[in-house]
């Protein structure tokens, strides 16, 4: 059943994702190209997000900084994969004043306001940061340097969707410098597993960890680990990037350390980062055509409480009744009462399971009467088995948490089985460019890796090498496009 | 006694403050000038005064939001005071590409890649957010609006001074929109109210609220409030404000909403913010010549525990007593143990105490024999009464957060005492310029509101009006400046 104003999934799959992410009110349009604006309800998830990610990275010895927006454009070109990588979707600062047009009204740069050197708007903050790490670093004692960074960044998007590309976007950067290789790379691997954990246990949204082919990887990296999740249309999506950057940017601003034994090396950096990115995975990987459905662990209202009344005094004596024993909900969960008289208890649903509140409880007269109250899922049908149950007043301190808890790992376990009825194993091209227009998905396939036949492939199919998954190597077999043998098994998939 | 690398106060003020900036590692200078980069140190505070004033803002109902970075110029010029107010130090994108440069090694900016109306790097978000408020405001249901949003915003400036005034700064902006007059006026009070109470409780330093002058409020609003707090130089910092913005920008933006009687009226407005600037007050109201001093409640680190120990079995002893009773201290206060080999008990002690850590623990084997240790608080000299106590190992979790509590009062007290010692009540303008040079701090004088005046005193004296304080306002007397009789009572002070 569908709600109001958002369009079946079934109908229009794209159209369906915006009228969630507007009549949410999780985000809108703003007046500047390619921008969004986050409003409460989406931003309130971010919020959740960072929360939940800083508390990891803080646990894992890592610090927050803050590195400026502005770039000087020498700097981008200092790493020469870098630079071809952001270089063509970078905004330029060039003037630094504006003054009333002498013309008439308004106001216009002023052309004697321009920079000597022009700025760049941050992509990301290798380069201003690495200028940093030269003076930071000198001895191995000063490593390893981990550092995180909340910010926002911008890189000139020409086709753009709310949350999943957008001009400019809010994300966390993390920068480390650490003395060896082997050092770099388990630190790559340990926030890979973060962002995997992260996303299974507080997105819901199951991920195949792995490695990026050479077409795919961050540009200045030695190589790049990803997590992919499968949303609902069965493309995927890159939840979170980790690179081992090697000493690339080391040597381009040339920063070394002096070793315990004297000698001096350049440093080992790596970098990873997740974005606002991660809140259209939640949208796309568990909402319906009735609308949002929150993990409850990334909702800041976990439950709506609807009095059902008709009388005034009939409203006080259920606020009155709740008000008696909501003292001890305190720290179990997050709720509020929504005591409108403006609109019907069915409108009220229809609002708060538009807007994805984990679970809602109603409470009328005929239930105060039997001490109870009706909870409703979020994440069942309505009518499903499951979907409503009778829990008494004084239990729901006790059984909303486990209720909670149940709709978490319910959301998990069906995205997992819907990944899994959408994963195939193919031993052949021919038979994935037959079938993935209609079975969109993961594609299991051993694959000689080649970059000509990686543009290929995406060219006739639109599937791209989404990940080397770490899960299932070691075999060998026959590359289901060139026939080599090889030890490579990847997914391919449409991806956004 | 000044630590080694810190200028001392009485030496060169402006040197001193850097001194600490930078050996305290709280912030360093970019290569992009005018904007500074946040330590680790440094942004751990920010991080705690985020998280106070977050939780106060929600607790009044408010909720956070996000608005892009970039705004058309176009926008700039809907409200005539506020172009006035910004346009000068506005960071404007023109071109949205890099290109590699045809003459050889680099980049340049791509001819090709200019937009057609020029973007600015938001200088404060007004004109975006009303923007939005046009679109999300119809009826007088969805009034009061009440946003926040955390962001960095540009402004180009030509002295900068890190953290006091940088071209790029992190800050807080609420932004509200009510039905009435009344309504506005009453948040831009609440809202100064948490400030005041914010950097009294959290801060440790005292402000005078108060009203600013016409000259001195923001561009584009009808008054402005702000809390104007004193430095140890004697200077002014304006800690925060709040501004009362009438219907300007509802006017400038067309923002009208259908009354409960059915009417159209323009909304109003207010916005109010504190910024990064609040670090550099925390440095200069509680620092002395050995380094920080942190109020307790924004040191992320509360104590540091020193044991002092010649043999590695007396370190492996004093962890052993210590690890049998931190457990304890869990949720009561935050600590480090510097259990450092390479270094002395007293270069650890200079090092804690230029970081402002508040309170330090030193342990060793006699203080075990004994079950105590000492502790030492940083808002005391060495050798002063009182700055070191004994205490016994099972009373830490007891006595260390009264310790700390005792170290926040006294940072405030001690603030206040010093305001109070440099604040002047007179009745003539030569008074004042014949000793603000020799007595600098705040005089309090009647002064019939007057801009040529107002800027004539500046250009004289340095000094402006920092506020028009709310306590002691309803007297009369002769304006200090022309002799005429005023109601009005202000500060003037010279001001960072």
């Amino acid at each position: 059943m569908a709600t109001e104003g958002i369009t079946p999934r079934a109908q229009d799959y794209s159209q369906w994702y915006i009228d969630i992410c507007t009549r949410a009110e999780l985000a809108d349009y703003s007046p500047v190209k390619g921008c969004m604006v986050i409003r409460p309800n989406g931003y309130a998830i971010w919020e959740k997000m960072q929360r939940a990610l800083d508390d990891m990275f803080k646990a894992t010895g890592h610090r927050n900084a803050y590195f400026p927006l502005l770039i000087p454009k020498s700097f981008m070109s200092k790493e020469a994969e870098h630079v071809e990588g952001f270089a063509k979707e970078c905004a330029v600062v060039t003037h630094y004043r504006l003054k009333n047009d002498p013309d008439g009204k308004g106001v216009v740069v002023d052309p004697e306001a321009q920079l000597e050197e022009e700025l760049i708007i941050r992509p990301t903050s290798e380069t201003i940061i690495w200028s940093m790490y030269r003076k930071w670093i000198q001895s191995y004692r000063d490593l390893p340097l981990l550092l995180n960074q909340w910010a926002n960044v911008v890189r000139w998007e020409m086709r753009t969707r709310l949350f999943l590309r957008t001009t400019e976007f809010l994300w966390q950067e993390g920068h480390t410098a650490h003395a060896t290789d082997e050092d770099a790379q388990d630190e790559v691997v340990r926030m890979l597993n973060i962002y995997q954990r992260f996303s299974e246990e507080w997105m819901a949204v199951p991920v195949v960890p792995g490695q990026k082919s050479e077409s795919e990887k961050f540009a200045g990296a030695k190589h790049t680990y990803c997590i992919e999740a499968m949303m609902q249309d069965g493309k995927a999506l890159q939840a979170g990037t980790s690179h081992h950057l090697g000493q690339n940017f080391a040597k381009a601003f040339d920063v070394t350390f002096q070793t315990e034994k004297g000698t001096r090396e350049h440093v080992h950096a790596t970098s990873w980062g997740v974005s606002t990115r991660l809140i259209g995975a939640v949208i796309m990987a568990h909402a319906d055509d009735r609308g949002l459905i929150l993990p409850p662990r990334l909702a800041e209202t976990q439950v709506v409480i609807v009095p059902i009344f008709k009388k005034p005094e009939e409203l006080a004596k259920l606020i009155q009744a709740l008000d008696a024993v909501k003292a001890g909900w305190e720290g179990h969960f997050t709720w509020l009462v929504d005591d409108r008289n403006t609109v019907s208890p069915g409108y009220k649903f229809a609002d708060w399971e538009l807007k994805g509140i984990p679970l809602r409880i109603e409470i009328g007269p005929r239930d105060l009467e039997k001490g109870q109250v009706v909870v409703a899922r979020r994440d069942k049908e309505r009518g499903e088995e499951g979907q409503k149950t009778f829990i008494k007043l004084e239990d729901l301190a006790v059984e909303i948490p486990r209720l909670l808890e149940a709709v978490q790992t319910n959301l998990y376990e069906r995205a997992l089985a819907f990944r899994r009825d959408h994963s195939y194993e193919i031993s052949s091209y021919d038979e994935m460019k037959a079938q993935i227009d209609e079975k969109p998905g993961f594609y299991y396939a051993f694959f000689a890796e080649n970059e000509e036949a990686e543009a290929k492939i995406k060219e006739e199919t639109s599937a791209t090498v989404r990940c080397i998954p770490f899960e299932g190597q070691g075999q060998t077999g026959k590359c289901f496009y060139s026939g080599l043998e090889t030890s490579r098994r990847v997914i391919f998939a449409r991806a956004y």
